[in-house]
């Protein structure tokens, strides 16, 4: 019955358009939006989420899915109308537990949310934000009490965000991050002197940056006919269609790193969004497996290649014509232990490849017992500070450093883990694509992107979501979600640079 | 029954809303969207404009209609409650006509003939435009059918856009201003070395045009805490809502008056969009009267006033800090002149005061005969050579300074007029707010515009649509529409500065 499952097509097509406009009106929201628009803002936002709701938890949805589940039942399970059954049905099931009224609810207090955080970051006070947090917090209570959970409320969330994956289970794997990297912490704490950054600090123009990152994500393979990029407080990636996806960055001027790689960190996830299956565009299976899969391609090509000695032997010439003065006498080698620089730091977003999942273990573990009711909102700096002491030795001198620093809390709370998850991931492909595509290190110093990009695409960005995280990483890797390889890949690295 | 009315409010809130995020998907489109974004967003502005039927057009708001407008009866016509019923009814009836097929078409075709147009703008062919653009006359011819009318199809469009309009009517207040300009174009142009503005063509660096356009725009009172402005080919204002309102300009370096006057006529409208009323936001009520009244206030503000000698003796310092070497000689009247130069000229959005009203009779007179069947798409180039030259005395040299520069035919008919109508419209506010504020233009000569803006926020801002064109014209100026105080003065201004 192709008629039925053009009913459908036109059904998901008519929601996606809906969800991407949304995405459109958010990007806005967090680029050029002047002041008082953020009211109005709220009010259209809290529209578009309601009538997707209402568009793709139609029953019309689930009777379609009903018949055609029973047509297609003899295809294999990776033919790809069986998938977008598939992961359609998984979504109607999840978005029919959630009443219109709380969607919209979600959205309006994530609106209020985002101007509360701007106000407080002002005063870097999480006092001020904690009111409209804590009612974030309430509605995520509420949203996992309608998907239901096995073990604990946060589990709704985990899975909703990372299919298949339980709070427990991620705080295992947080464990084994934190088990192999606490004491890489601590080593190369005593031997920091053993890697100088400094000439990354000074004055780097704004203009220069731009353009470097600029040249790099064109490099890398980033489409800037189908895509570009503008300034945000919080860099983010939004995609209205394969056709125009959007990075933003966040540049500092007297700091280079910070927005060269948050462009390459965005361009990752730009080119899985520019790469997914144009033939299933505007369905739930043109779109990418899991927050966490989208984080792996980010910090691949940020930290994997770009911070790679290899990379600097390809860019660094591009980066002395933007920065004459500042990087004219680097050479590669030091330009390489510069950028890979490891400390123990306040703000997750400049953390180093080694403590950057013990930032996530902070903030993962806090969702956690605000789900559980075992803190509440107003106690959240204590917390934070508590777990930056244990876990990287330093506190927050102010809540803008602290539990301010992150723009997730205006919405809700599951997403984090993605970010170890992606770099779990990542660890994986890279391991998988260097033993497919020969010299993978040569390729990248000669400026040759295109195989690692190609692989990718293949392997996993064509898919959508045809296979779950586990299955593609299967398919590509050859076992499933494994820390082993990302472990391996960080000691190796980090205990070379610092002699440890 | 106020609940009736909140259930009305809630339906018309959430079609607004879906209106404004067409607005800003549409404001995307036309500043930042990357080149192969256009076929997404037309696929998401097409879901938009039928969801946004669907929602108004809803039978659930036309019994809401029917229970409410007995209930309200006994109220006067001009109470706001009464006033929504009746604007909202307005826009129900047209509405209802159209089938939502024809709408979602409509908003296809327009965004096929805006990459036609870009396209066909590149080669300066209008040929290349023509199939879009005759696609776009089908599917108007299709409206007016749909909507209705009394004498010819192109009434039903003209109708839509300025209420209670006629095509005849229109042609009558042309002819009235062709009867007065065509002799006074005549006259300047035996007089042309009268005016001299050469020192306005020159180089004038973008940034300092920009910031000169911006403090005008700030000075008049267009609030950029709740608007912004941005570039794009085609200079527009679009609205997300009282609280933000975006205009563009478009700046060509080597000539001032071309973004610094669209700025100033974009913050026209900008300010309207302002002062509509909030308490009627997201309804029919809280918005513009029409097309034309909404041109009244951009003219009034770029021409009227910024065309002003005052103005330049308020603004000439501020110009001169930003162009130093530009117009650091120039004295108040040189500039008043300069800016008041008149030619016979090809691009409409460069047209002075005298000029204008010809370009807009070309483009009406050409919409009628397209609607009535007289002429066929590939023929426009030809029409409209031929108009040029009767009424101006000029010919394109190619479809770029021809049919191609305006992009209003990538949408639809029967918006030009509105042009005229604003003239008009801005003759007559100028003349009574004069009479009511005093020495109007003292106030311009100190930069005292607050006056001014105070006066149209009462008198046509604030009110929304509570008053139909005339109504509004009768309770401010005390009589209807009416072109001789507009003819008036042109005629006074024009032969002061060629001493005719």
């Amino acid at each position: 019955m192709g008629d039925r499952l053009n009913d459908l097509l036109a059904r998901l097509h008519t929601a996606d358009d809906l969800d991407r406009a949304a995405a459109v009106l958010g990007w806005d929201q967090m680029t050029y939006m002047p002041p008082e628009g953020n009211a109005g803002r709220g009010d259209q936002l809290a529209t578009l989420a309601t009538l997707w709701h209402r568009e793709f938890t139609s029953p019309a949805i689930g009777e379609l899915l009903d018949a055609l589940e029973t047509e297609y039942k003899d295809r294999p399970a990776d033919d790809p109308k069986r998938a977008l059954l598939h992961v359609t049905r998984r979504q109607y099931e999840k978005k029919t537990k959630l009443p219109e009224s709380l969607v919209a609810e979600m959205q309006r207090a994530s609106a209020e949310a985002y101007k509360a955080w701007v106000a407080a970051r002002a005063e870097k006070r999480f006092s001020l934000f904690a009111p409209a947090f804590g009612r974030i917090l309430q509605l995520n209570r509420d949203a996992a009490e309608a998907f239901g959970y096995a073990e604990e409320p946060y589990d709704a969330l985990i899975d909703d965000a990372e299919p298949g994956l339980t709070a427990s289970r991620a705080q295992q794997l947080l464990d084994a991050l934190k088990q192999a990297l606490l004491p890489l912490v601590q080593q190369i704490a005593e031997h920091r002197e053993r890697v100088d950054r400094s000439m990354l600090i000074g004055e780097y123009p704004h203009e220069a940056q731009w353009q470097a990152g600029i040249d790099a994500a064109t490099a890398f393979g980033f489409d800037f006919a189908r895509g570009r990029q503008d300034v945000s407080i919080h860099p983010f990636t939004t995609s209205f269609g394969v056709d125009d996806v959007r990075i933003t960055t966040h540049i500092n001027p007297g700091f280079f790193p910070s927005g060269f790689y948050s462009t390459l960190h965005e361009a990752g996830h730009g080119m899985y969004e520019q790469g997914l299956p144009a033939e299933w565009a505007r369905t739930p299976l043109g779109q990418a497996i899991s927050g966490g899969v989208h984080e792996s391609q980010s910090r691949l090509w940020e930290n994997v290649v770009g911070r790679s000695h290899e990379f600097w032997e390809y860019f660094l010439p591009t980066a002395k014509r933007y920065f004459p003065t500042q990087l004219g006498h680097a050479d590669v080698e030091t330009m390489y232990r510069a950028v890979n620089y490891s400390e123990p730091s306040l703000v997750r977003v400049d953390a180093d490849e080694v403590t950057y999942n013990l930032h996530i273990a902070v903030r993962f573990e806090i969702e956690r017992a605000l789900m559980q009711g075992n803190l509440t909102p107003q106690d959240v700096p204590d917390a934070w500070a508590q777990k930056m002491q244990t876990y990287l030795g330093i506190r927050p001198h102010d809540d803008l450093v602290g539990a301010l620093q992150d723009i997730h809390w205006t919405g809700g709370f599951g997403s984090f883990i993605g970010y170890s998850i992606g770099n779990i991931v990542s660890g994986q492909l890279w391991q998988a694509a260097s033993r497919d595509l020969g010299d993978l290190p040569d390729m990248i110093r000669r400026g040759e992107f295109a195989p690692l990009l190609g692989w990718l695409r293949t392997n996993l960005h064509q898919l959508g979501r045809t296979y779950s995280t586990d299955q593609m990483l299967r398919r590509a890797t050859g076992g499933p979600l494994d820390a082993a390889p990302y472990i391996d890949y960080v000691q190796r690295k980090y205990r070379a640079i610092y002699g440890l």
